[in-house]
């Protein structure tokens, strides 16, 4: 029949709460920017082991990571523009690699994410406790309070918290390029740095420790995909502001990343117990004085609020997989201030379990880390691949190399932390990810099987009125039952007043039928009789014998005035409303009689 | 119209929850049983002021009190006769002494149901303790536990609870009459007892101390009103049986604390600091063996199990307070077990409130016990005398004098209490009982108010139907919505389809359009576009704009075949009908649609 269109009046509330190009930088990119704090460090922990000879390779094994970054930066930059719905490895080997490719990438950023929020929130506090050894005993419970913090902001809304993590954000990366800038044109160390170990059963410099050097220090690309994976958080045109926020958090990334190694070679510094590579080379470039301590708490405060580039992307891959009926729809649901509730909520207790489970230490957590974020990406870069072979723009075969390549290289990264990590918690990620996979099968299978039901896609018989009764339960001579019934009236042509007795209570009984024929409704009354005073199920047994096609059964309930005066009611509609759900087929209206609007 | 009547299958499930005149001694009065643990150590107390002189008067005051409670014996076996709904002294006083009375005996019994709880419980504890001092540490949290599984016994079922406790009851009560008739026989202390401290500013006896005493012995009667309370949990004949078990009661607690205030004379029994007085008794007749033990461990039960008084009495109370509309109505709503679940849960609350407060302290809780307990026994025997001066049947005057005694000895021995126990706590129950009044008293005004409004009384003005329509939120065309339209269709003339849609979701948009154009079903449908993904505010806008008296809101809902594929419901139902029920005049109705039926 007749459509009506109405719309509401346009209101730029929803814009409002979406993301410039540095406030995306800012809330999406946390992760990538703070991981300069570990990256080089996992590099010259593996190089170490062959001493200064091995250190030498500083540079050139971050120049690889770098090359690597720049060749993910700009197959992003691809993929943003191909997917602007967002969804990142997701959408790409949705797009090209089939669905179980689509859901393996898929739990490889869920379990991503999960990881980053447990790694920063556990590097963070690491780092304050190390600056601060008397903390050190409280570690899980200032974990757990930074979870806390980060999962309250994101609840406002995105846009809200991108703006909290501007100023530290600038603040960081100022420093470092700082500590680059000053320590190239130092001549020697601004302050005594600590001398190498006696060094012991050096290894030789071979291919296998350069590959293992280069995969631990991949772990300073974690992060990359997020800004490729959260497209609508950004305003119009979201496309160019994703792209752009792209470029420049993989330039930051690359100068930071280089002048570091730069900087760990010219003052040969190597891993000590207890004090960090970055703050070894802040301390050469800058001296143990007031600098040393902003780069120091700044890093702290990127690691903490790095948590939040998951709560940023997350809950839109959740919705995302719950739109292609990959999870349960809830994580579609937006609540008011147009966050994700249960993706956040999702996020916030399984990174609080791992925060548990490895007593909030970061090294237990880092290695599960690269796993799940290398087979994302190798799944990306081999779909980008398809993509260029499947339409060809100028230049594709030179593309199609350069994520080829990428591919190649993220892969057998992937093989190898898996191989070498397996022991210590690599096999926890072999076992989730398959796991993740079955469980987003089951729920598509689901709901596929509900949809079939439901007849979903296919035009349903056009529908018929059939014979239906209301059923009205009354236990009161009122005006509250007078309005049921009226209410009742005005729908159907049957009407039928129930009312449930109890053997003991036999006079109020007598006082009700009394009252009742007085009154003279012209509504048949149904008397139940229960001896064991139940409320509901009198009435659904009742409810079997009736034979119409539809069974209404309405109830009517004051409504208090004011939220205190709930403590008045007396939850009868409640409890015959449950019974009525459980075990009977009829549909349940329940009207609220308003004391104030009378 | 026609009324028809049908009475369920009678079943005896009801009858045989409830008690028999054993049951109902083991679950009602557990309480004043258990009050023979304490009750002569508080006499002993205070007259030990007066050093031996003091003590010689242990016995006269037991008397005196065992004279006391044979008149509340006598005069609560008339109130059952008079009374058999339950209510004791409320229903006492609200028959004879108007409502106001009738309130403040309610407050007092409330608050000696909670104290009760929390005193016995607390003393059993401290018997434990003292017998086992490595468990002094856990005082607090074995109250808890104890409370906690008293609760569980009562949620259960009282019946049931009844069976648990009359073993125990029994062995109480047969070891006490066995340290009794030793005591008796024997000439000299089983074991070395204890010598008395060197007495010092010994007070001389007066009436002042006797009668404080006396009032501090009272203790010893708490609970012998718990068994009229609650008339209606006897088995049929409920009165008869009622009153059986009150006698029973007042006779064996008479013996037991007349044969222990005979041993504390005979052996010269004084109290020690960490040793009760009935262990002493003990100790003297049954020496420090096995015998021991028994009495100290079932004492130590006995008290643990005198809190269920509360549960089988509170409960009952508040129900018919809350009949009376001076609690909410939820006190009356039984759940599956014939069990009030709230009366239940709200003891639980309040007395574990006291025992945190008190830290599990008997000595804190019970000098605020007796003032309830005699403002409620005052109430009750003065309103037996207008009872008796108002039916005046044979011998009146004569029990009209014994309730009036009572009344008098009750009375002063509250005021006693009150003037000497209001720094150590009594001023919380001063300040509790008017408060409680208070509340009833909203309550019930609340209630009236509400009654008005409903116009409950008065018969209504016959129900007439309305216009009406009933709208149904669509969001995809399938067999849920065909089926919630030909729900809509059998029930109103005017039904319109409503589709909330978000202006980045076009194409969606779009092929529902088409869908439902091809489908053609002969409604109406209005679609409302919202740009701020709102689920449930578009609607609620939409129907202010509904003139008709009657809206109908047909919220559509899958209902999973199992509970676990819950996680697979979208939520959209629960969030459209909070939006309508809060900030909509529209009746709700929910229907489901089980994919197990079709």
């Amino acid at each position: 029949m007749s459509i009506t269109l109405s719309r509401s009046a346009p209101v730029d509330r929803t814009e409002r709460h979406r993301l410039s190009v540095v406030g995306g930088l800012a809330a999406l990119s946390l992760d990538a920017m703070a991981s300069v704090a570990y990256g080089p460090e996992a590099i010259v922990i593996v190089l170490a082991v062959a001493g200064g000879a091995g250190l030498g390779f500083t540079v050139p094994v971050t120049l690889a990571i770098a090359l690597l970054l720049g060749v993910l930066t700009l197959s992003y930059r691809q993929v943003i523009a191909a997917f602007p719905d967002g969804g990142g490895a997701y959408g790409v080997s949705r797009a090209y690699l089939g669905r179980r490719a689509s859901l393996v990438a898929a739990a490889s950023l869920i379990v991503d994410y999960v990881l980053n929020v447990a790694v920063s929130v556990a590097a963070g506090v690491a780092a304050l406790t190390s600056a601060f050894p008397e903390l050190l005993p409280y570690t899980i419970w200032l974990c757990l309070a930074v979870l806390a913090l980060v999962t309250a902001v994101n609840l406002r809304g995105i846009a809200e918290s991108a703006r909290v993590f501007i100023a530290p954000t600038v603040v960081y990366v100022g420093a470092i390029l700082i500590v680059v800038v000053a320590g190239l044109i130092r001549a020697e160390p601004a302050a005594a740095i600590a001398a190498p170990a006696q060094a012991q059963h050096l290894q030789t410099v071979g291919i296998l420790l350069l590959l293992k050097a280069f995969a631990n220090g991949c772990a300073a690309l974690t992060g990359v995909e997020a800004i490729a994976n959260a497209v609508p958080s950004f305003r119009k045109p979201r496309a160019r502001r994703a792209q752009r926020a792209e470029i420049a958090l993989g330039a930051l990334l690359a100068v930071m990343l280089l002048g570091i190694a730069a900087l760990i070679e010219k003052f040969s510094i190597h891993p000590v117990d207890g004090v960090t590579v970055l703050s070894q080379v802040t301390t050469a470039a800058l001296g143990d004085g007031l600098g040393f301590y902003v780069v120091q708490f700044s890093t702290v405060l990127l690691l903490a609020l790095a948590a939040n580039t998951s709560f940023g992307g997350l809950p839109v891959l959740a919705q995302l997989l719950a739109k292609h009926n990959n999870l349960p729809h809830v994580f579609a649901l937006r609540a008011e201030r147009q966050v994700f509730r249960y993706g956040v909520g999702f996020l916030t207790i399984t990174s609080a379990i791992l925060l548990i489970v490895s007593d909030g230490d970061m090294n237990t957590l880092v290695p599960l880390f690269a796993i799940g974020v290398f087979v994302g990406f190798t799944l990306s870069q081999f779909g980008m691949v398809r993509h260029w072979r499947k339409h060809r723009p100028d230049g594709w075969a030179g593309k199609a190399a350069l994520n080829g390549f990428g591919a190649l290289l993220t892969a057998s990264a992937a093989i190898v932390v898996t191989a070498t990590k397996f022991g210590e918690g690599g096999w926890l990620i072999v076992v989730t990810l398959p796991l993740l996979v079955l469980i987003m099968e089951w729920v598509n299978r689901s709901y596929d099987r509900i949809g079939h039901r439901l007849e979903l896609g296919r035009t349903p018989t056009p529908p018929r009125p059939s014979r239906s009764v209301v059923v009205v339960p009354v236990h009161t001579v009122s005006r509250l039952t007078r309005d049921a019934l009226a209410a009742a009236l005005s729908l159907g042509d049957r009407v039928e007043a129930v009312h449930v007795t109890h053997p003991d209570e036999e006079s109020s009984t007598r006082d009700f039928v009394e009252a009742w024929e007085k009154w003279h409704p012209e509504v048949r009354l149904v008397q139940l009789c229960d001896e064991r005073r139940r409320l509901g199920e009198p009435l659904v047994e009742h409810l079997t014998s009736v034979r119409d096609q539809h069974v209404f059964v309405l109830i009517a309930e004051v409504e208090p005035e004011r939220w205190w005066q709930r403590v008045l009611q007396n939850q009868r509609g409640a409890v015959l409303a449950r019974a009525l759900r459980r075990r009977s087929g009829a549909v349940i209206c329940r009207m609220r009689f308003r004391l104030g609007d009378h």
